[in-house]
This record gives C-alpha cells, sequence and structure tokens, in this order.
C-alpha cells in the first residue's frame, strides 16, 4: 500500500513557541482508520523554494497531507507552490470562492481583496470543504501521489482530516470498512497502561493509544472488517482494567460525567480554589449542561471560603486552606448553596510557589459529598508532580472521576433532585 | 549564515500516540540563543534507507541535530546509518563505553550486550556527554555539515542541547544576534490585521503571524542581526494600530492583564455565567495571581445570581438573565463580594440551542465595573459566531481586553486595595 507523507507549512512551526499538534492529530485519525501509520513528516518554513522541495520530495509515497499556508497574509505561499509545482496556472476557483464569501457572510465581515487570495487554487484542484473557517482546502493528483491541502488552524485541520481526508484515504486505497472501537480509561499512565494491554495478548486486532490528557486515554482498537474482533477485546481490556475504564463509547471524561448526571437525573456544583474555573469549565463544554450543573464558586480568599460556603474560620485557621476539612467543607458548602445533589470541593498548591515541607507543591485535596451530612463526604489526598498547568489538569480530571463515583447508588445519591 | 535542521528518528514519533516535544524545546533553546529558528523539521521511521536520505538532504543546512535511535534495541539504527553516510566503519568508542559502564553502576545494573551496543559510534565521532542517562550522544563532521546525534529521552536530550549542542553552534557560526520582537494585537481579524501591516510598508524586517486564539494576534517580526530595524518596526506597527496593540514583549493578553494588575496594585474577581470559569482559569494561570485574582462566582441558576451577587429578581424578570442590566449588576455584585477593585460579568448564549430572535446564539454581554456605583459599570454587547466553544472563547478574550482597558485611571480605579 502506498504511504502517508505529511508537511506542514510555517516559520510558527519551527520557531518553537507553537506545539504543531495538527500532524499527532492526523496521525491517530489515520491508525484509527486502520490505516499505516505516517511514514515520514517534514515542516518548511514560508519559503517558495523549500515549500516546493518538500512537495516534490513526498510525491513519492502515495498520500500528502500538506498542512498550513492558506490564509489570507502574504506569507501564505502554499496554494502558489502547488500551482507551480503541478505545472498549472493559480486561478480563482468559484466554488471555493463562493465558500469564502458565505462563511464570510455568516460571521458578519465583509469580502476583503485578502480573502478573495484564499479562494486562489491551482486550475485542477478539488475544494475540500470547510466548516469552521473562512480557508478552503484542496486536493490536487499529481501522476503518482494525491495531495490533501488543508489549513493549519488545529479545529479547521482536524475537521477536514476526520470529514474528507481519512475516509477518502480509506476509499482510495482500497481498505476494507475497518471496525474501531475507543475505550476510555483513566489512571493508568500510558508506559504502564500499554504494557498491561500487551500482557492481555489480543490477537488480530490493532492497538493505539491516545492520549486525551494526562491520566486519560483512550485505548483505540481496530480490525480491518470485523467489528466482533474489536468488541471481544474491548469487553477484554475492560474486564481487565475494571474500574478504570469509564467508557467504551469513546465518550471523553467529561463527556462521560455529563451522560451519567443525565440519565440519573443528577445536578452536580463546584467549589474550585487552585483550579479556579477550569473544572467547570469542563462540566459545561456540552450544550444543555444548566440541566446537570447549577453552578460554582472560586472561593480565593479564605474570607470568601467562609462566607460563600460556609466553612469555618477556626478549621482554615487550624488545618489550613490546603487540608481535607476544608476541602469537604467547601463540597458540602458548595452543595447547599447551589442546592445540587453533588458537591464538589477542591484546594490545593498549584505552584510553582506555595509549597512546604508538609505540604509540597503538587498537594490537592479533592473532596465529592452526596449525601446530606459533611461526614458523608469522600476526600481524597493527590501528590501531583510537574508545572502549574499539570497539577490543575490533573486535578480536573481526577475531580471528574470522582464525580463519576459520586453518582454511583451506594454513595448516598438516591434520587435526583433535579426536576427534568 | 549556515542553517540549523532538525531530524527525529523512530516509529514511535509517527505514530501519532507520543507528542514529540524534543523539537519544540530545542527550537526554543536555538532562539533564545539569538540563533534564527531551524530552517526544517523531519522525523523519519527506524528504516536505514529513510534514515540515510533524511541525513544526505540535512547536509545542505550547516548544522543538524538528530534525534533518537540510539538505545539499545534492534530497532536502534542511527549510529549504523551516520557510519554508512560518513563512510566510516562502526566501532566501539572507549570514551562512550566507559560513559555507559559508570552510568549502569550508578544505577546498580549490570552491563549487557545491549548495552555496549550503545557506544558503538563512527570511526571519527566526538563523544557528547550525557548527565542524564547510559546513551551517549555524539558529534561527526562532513565536509558541508555537523552533524549531532542525540538520544530521544526528553531529559537527555534536553540537557545535551542546552549543555551541549546550542553553545556549539553559537561559537562555530560566531552567530550574530538573531533581532526579534513580537507585538500583541487584539480585535483585528487576521486577514484585515495583515492588510493593515502591510499598508505600512516596513522595510527589511520579515513579518509574520501567529494565531494565539481567535482575535489576539501575535505580529513577529524579525531580522537576521539588526535590533534597530525591528524595534522601528514594533514602533510603528504600535502607532498606528493604536488600542488593539497590547503588548511589545511578547506577552500574551493574558498576561499583560496580570503585569498590569500587578503594576497598579489593583485586584479583580469575576462573575460568569456562559462563560462558567474560562476566564477565572485565564486569570490565575500564572503562579502569583492569587495576589491580584480575589475569586469568581459561577452563577448558572437565577437564584444563584441575586443570592450570591445581589441582582435584583425583578430586573432578571423584566430583562431577561442575558442582558446589559444583569451583565452590570453581575459585575458589581462580585466586586462587592470579593472586595475588589474591578468586577467582570458575563452573561450570554453559547449555543448551539437557547437562542432566540432578539437574543440569537453568540449574544454575549459583557461588563466591567472599575467606581464604587452600578452607573460606573461599562457594558458591551457582542454578537459572536460559531461554535458554543469558540463563542466562549471569544467572550473571555474580549473580557481579557475590557479588564485591561478598566484598569486605565480615567475608568475610576485611582488606588488598589491591594496591600502588597
Amino acid at each position: 500500500m502506498p504511504g502517508i507523507e505529511f508537511i506542514s507549512i510555517g516559520d510558527e512551526v519551527l520557531s518553537g513557541t507553537t506545539e504543531d499538534r495538527n500532524f499527532s492529530f492526523a496521525a491517530g485519525e489515520v491508525v484509527a482508520a486502520g490505516l499505516s501509520p505516517p511514514v515520514r513528516r517534514t515542516s518548511v518554513r514560508d519559503n517558495k523554494k523549500e515549500i516546493k522541495d518538500a512537495l516534490r520530495r513526498a510525491e513519492q509515497s502515495g498520500f500528502v497531507i500538506v498542512c498550513g499556508g492558506l490564509g489570507p497574509t502574504p506569507d501564505d505561499l502554499t496554494a502558489a507552490c502547488a500551482a507551480d509545482f503541478f505545472g498549472e496556472p493559480l486561478k480563482s476557483n468559484p466554488e471555493a470562492l463562493e465558500h469564502v464569501r458565505t462563511a464570510l457572510k455568516k460571521m458578519k465581515r465583509r469580502v476583503l481583496a485578502s480573502h478573495k487570495k484564499q479562494a486562489m487554487m491551482p486550475e485542477s484542484a478539488c475544494v475540500i470543504p470547510n466548516s469552521k473557517g473562512t480557508s478552503a482546502g484542496f486536493m490536487c493528483e499529481s501522476k503518482r501521489a494525491v495531495f490533501y491541502f488543508l489549513p493549519g488552524v488545529p479545529r479547521e485541520f482536524q475537521a477536514m482530516t476526520t470529514g474528507f481526508v481519512v475516509p477518502d484515504i480509506q476509499k482510495r486505497s482500497g481498505a476494507e470498512k475497518h471496525s474501531l472501537k475507543a475505550v476510555g480509561v483513566f489512571g493508568i499512565p500510558e508506559s504502564e497502561l500499554a504494557r498491561k494491554v500487551e500482557k492481555m495478548k489480543i490477537k488480530n486486532a490493532d492497538i493505539s493509544y491516545r492520549i486525551v490528557r494526562d491520566y486519560e486515554i483512550e485505548v483505540r482498537i481496530s480490525h480491518a472488517s470485523d467489528p466482533k474482533i474489536v468488541g471481544n477485546a474491548a469487553e477484554k481490556i475492560k474486564k481487565r482494567l475494571g474500574k478504570n475504564v469509564f467508557s467504551v463509547s469513546g465518550a471523553t471524561l467529561a463527556e462521560t460525567v455529563a451522560q451519567i448526571l443525565l440519565e440519573k437525573n443528577l445536578t452536580v456544583s463546584v467549589a474550585e480554589s487552585c483550579t479556579a474555573g477550569i473544572l467547570a469549565s469542563n462540566l459545561t463544554q456540552t450544550a444543555g449542561s444548566s440541566k446537570y450543573f447549577t453552578g460554582g464558586v472560586i472561593p480565593y480568599s479564605n474570607r470568601s471560603k467562609s462566607d460563600l460556603l460556609g466553612v469555618a474560620q477556626d478549621v482554615i485557621e487550624k488545618k489550613g486552606a490546603v487540608s481535607a476539612e476544608v476541602a469537604r467543607a467547601m463540597a458540602a458548602g458548595t452543595q447547599k448553596r447551589f442546592d445540587s445533589d453533588i458537591g464538589v470541593g477542591i484546594t490545593g498548591i498549584a505552584g510553582p510557589g506555595g509549597g512546604s515541607f508538609e505540604k509540597p507543591v503538587g498537594t490537592v485535596y479533592i473532596a465529592t459529598i452526596a449525601g446530606k451530612s459533611v461526614a458523608d463526604a469522600v476526600c481524597g489526598k493527590f501528590q501531583f508532580t510537574g508545572s502549574r498547568d499539570r497539577v490543575r489538569r490533573h486535578s480536573v480530571a481526577r475531580a471528574l472521576y470522582m464525580i463519576m463515583e459520586a453518582a454511583q447508588p451506594k454513595n448516598g445519591v438516591k434520587n435526583g433532585k433535579r426536576k427534568s
């Protein structure tokens, strides 16, 4: 089978300031579709000679995904280089122009000359639809390879890769309809997870891993044609990993929590100190979240912890603002304040400063409460490592997992208060 | 000046499951050292032909950093390919062997045959010291380029890049200082921004654009050697774009807001409905944020808007929860509640449901207050387009910008309450 090659174009992808996530996204999609991983990845600057050089070299692979340089600014050179490379004139593509016009109209913006540049393509190009932005992508074929040119903006690139490029490669390469299942696993580091799955000696199915975020990993099981093989493998993984598996439907942890709360007619509210709203924003990512999310407090000062959440001042003084007692009281306080079935309290030291010998940077207490008394609250003490950002992300993922546990009937939640 | 090129080797860097952070680290170090960013990045599989092909092609750049494939397992092919490429025998290097022995002794592990493989190098190779692991790196010179071969393990790669490779390139290239300046611009779409900058006819300097997030764009001005050219161009852009420029230091909008609040000794608190904590998490990204951020409320229900923030029930009933009046009252309520200099209130319809003819999806009211009475509050009505996620991101960026404006003395803030 011909190989898939990846080229990204732009000074910014070489400067080291932006992590280029488009490649890993595309590679994950390619593998999930049952195709072989890309054979090569190249990043080049906004430089005509270097871009054309990369296109020429990539032709030896059968499929080439090119990303970036399709924008309206003068440093966007991809379309012009493509025309040169294919030996065709650069022309305004009517379909692409129509797309640019419609997209701008929706955004209530005028069509500028620079926008019209985004419709300029090699004469033989076929437009690749872009539902997420103004720039149109396009596809061109040489004798030896099919080239897909996509914008570098991640949400546009990703939608077009999933919606058009990967299915097109599958169709062209005659891949049989493949079967795929994604198992969501929480709480096991990637290397250990891979080792555990390897020991299960799953046969025939291809296994790959996608890190959704630290400790939240999607195990993707695929097979060229047989859904039974894939289903059995998913069952095996679920059985062996037990509670660490939160979903076999491809849903993320946040989506799974939302589904469970909706199904069980439960509501949740939060009190976030070190995570400062990240949990709330995760819980409200999907539309209709007001059905299960009632509100939150970000009590950065001790006073607001007692004023808004009823955490006793003497508990804060005796145990410290970062303590199990305060986390529990925060959970109970927000539950009461927002009249929710489940309350969550998070307090910790995200760093880099603020740590002590007893409570070093990365110490985080997370409490959930589902019953009626503070004594019903469940609290975990966690010691996360790494940057401020990483500590906050870990805390939020763990809190989501704990909300899922709190929603189990044995944990005191019986009937949801929510009227649906 | 000769360019710097980057090659990473290994099936795992192409599978999409691991994000390859070595490149962005190296690029960052290179730029920080005043050298020009890498000219190209290539990732290839564990395949002899493809590795040699990449080495050959990279030779046209003066410096080549090669990463990965130096380990003890059979799929580590880099040293053998290097020997082939340089036309030299592969030999056990005594210095490298000594390094492997010492490193393993420290870890209390025996020397296995597979470890000895790690000392095999092209005959002319110079060892690059590795303080963090067993594998030794090495350097080889061809007529046209210097090649640095480093292990792929991030902590080893990073230590060797910073400790040896970048200083060596600096020394050899007798580097003139590469000059770079980043101007942060808010509120102008990329295409329009590029058109405006183009009209300024900035000469000599290279201009590129990095989209930090929608409507927050970094204009990067660079020149091979002259900081004056770069400085003048930055001044010109700042003068022409006026209030849209929020920083000439490379700081993001969130970082700039934090700096201004710290400098002026001001505090801020938030009340976020549709953005549900995203603004708070943006404001608390950096350490020490408790100096200027006092807290927040996420009032998802109307009751919590009145209970926690004192928004009058009849205002909510008459004007609707999504209205300028409610946004102003939320800003004033959180300012009072958290005793902050500036209060921010956000209420809107993020979608995809919930819109009406009068208030369609994407309608967002953002209010800031810096004075003492609700009448001092400034409120903007915005009509954002796109997905729920996009509406929320746009709202947060706009709110950050409005906090910056509220921190101007003319807007009622005179002396910060914060004790520093």
